[in-house]
């Protein structure tokens, strides 16, 4: 069985994006990320900022109903835009995998794609002292303390995989390969993976 | 940094102990698994047959306080035989390691040595379906339900996990490297442990 698609799922600021585009290049298939939010943005008709903003984020029921004027839920309800984003995400990231090989970073591609047995699903974390000092350098500091900044982006991402998967965020359970880029380095994370796709080829 | 000591968490029926085996021979290190079992024996005063019993059980303070004959805990309960057993593992555990190169399985050991730069902590897992048919193979038929016998298995060892470490086992946050065998095969987990060690050498 060789492998046709890499998902990366990644913490804020353990250098997931770079493991990508590393093992993109390497293995000459295109990396969908920033260019992820171009395509949802393109197909489902939201705007390209509103994608990027809201692509990995969930919103209580209590926010939402407030947020489009409703005091509680109803079977009436309609979809909230958040979910119909989410909806939106999981029909191109399944089109996407049908149609050509490529590296798909974040948007709960590993449980969105969990059934094909041509995917390799991965997860890239690090310790928080490797995390703040990259973060800083790839993004600067925007005044917010480092340790706050790592914390809201982590209990955001997993709110929004708990919220839509049913499950834990980091689990080994949902992946296949799991990386700390902290200890491994992010070259090696990458040449790990592509490793795993040669060999299976 | 150079890596001296590898542990492997793993779950039952995983093929840990085989990937362990593997990157021993490659490294040419000992491994610790039942070896550790006699060593700890020795050293402790336990039975042999003791150790590898509850070396990597725990019981309730309930169960506990019953067992040692006393109807609730106080400053004055003596240590359990199981937390003296742990204490034993902790402390060999951390001698071996100052004093040899080695590959570890199990028994916490990747918390033990937590603040040790030079190791490397990594977690082998699998789906049901990879483990089910592995034990029989290994283990033979018990008689007990395939999925009863692997799950009680995982709740003990992460339950004993827990209890010493305050920690979720498996989760990929307490490990530099989480590989999933089933999916990556048992020979290609240990070739990638092997890889980074040698990589960081």
């Amino acid at each position: 069985m060789s492998i046709r698609i890499i998902t990366i799922s990644r913490q804020f600021g353990c250098g997931g994006h770079t493991v990508g585009q590393l093992v993109a290049e390497k293995l000459g298939l295109p990396l969908y990320d920033n260019e992820l939010v171009t395509k949802i943005a393109e197909k489902s008709g939201f705007d390209v900022s509103f994608v990027k903003e809201n692509g990995e984020k969930v919103f209580t029921s209590m926010g939402m109903s407030y947020y489009m004027g409703f005091q509680s839920p109803s079977a009436y309800t309609p979809l909230s835009l958040y979910d119909q984003l989410y909806i939106a995400q999981h029909n191109i990231i399944r089109e996407l995998a049908e149609n050509e090989e490529c590296v798909i970073i974040g948007r709960c591609a590993d449980y969105i794609l969990e059934e094909r047995s041509d995917t390799l699903r991965t997860f890239i974390y690090a310790d928080n002292e490797f995390r703040a000092k990259r973060i800083i350098e790839t993004y600067g500091d925007n005044g917010q303390k480092i340790e706050k900044r790592i914390k809201d982006k982590d209990n955001s991402r997993s709110a929004y995989y708990r919220h839509y998967t049913n499950r834990e965020w980091g689990d080994s359970a949902n992946y296949h390969l799991c990386l700390n880029s902290g200890f491994l380095g992010i070259d090696e994370c990458a040449d790990l993976i592509v490793d795993v796709v040669r060999k299976k080829a």
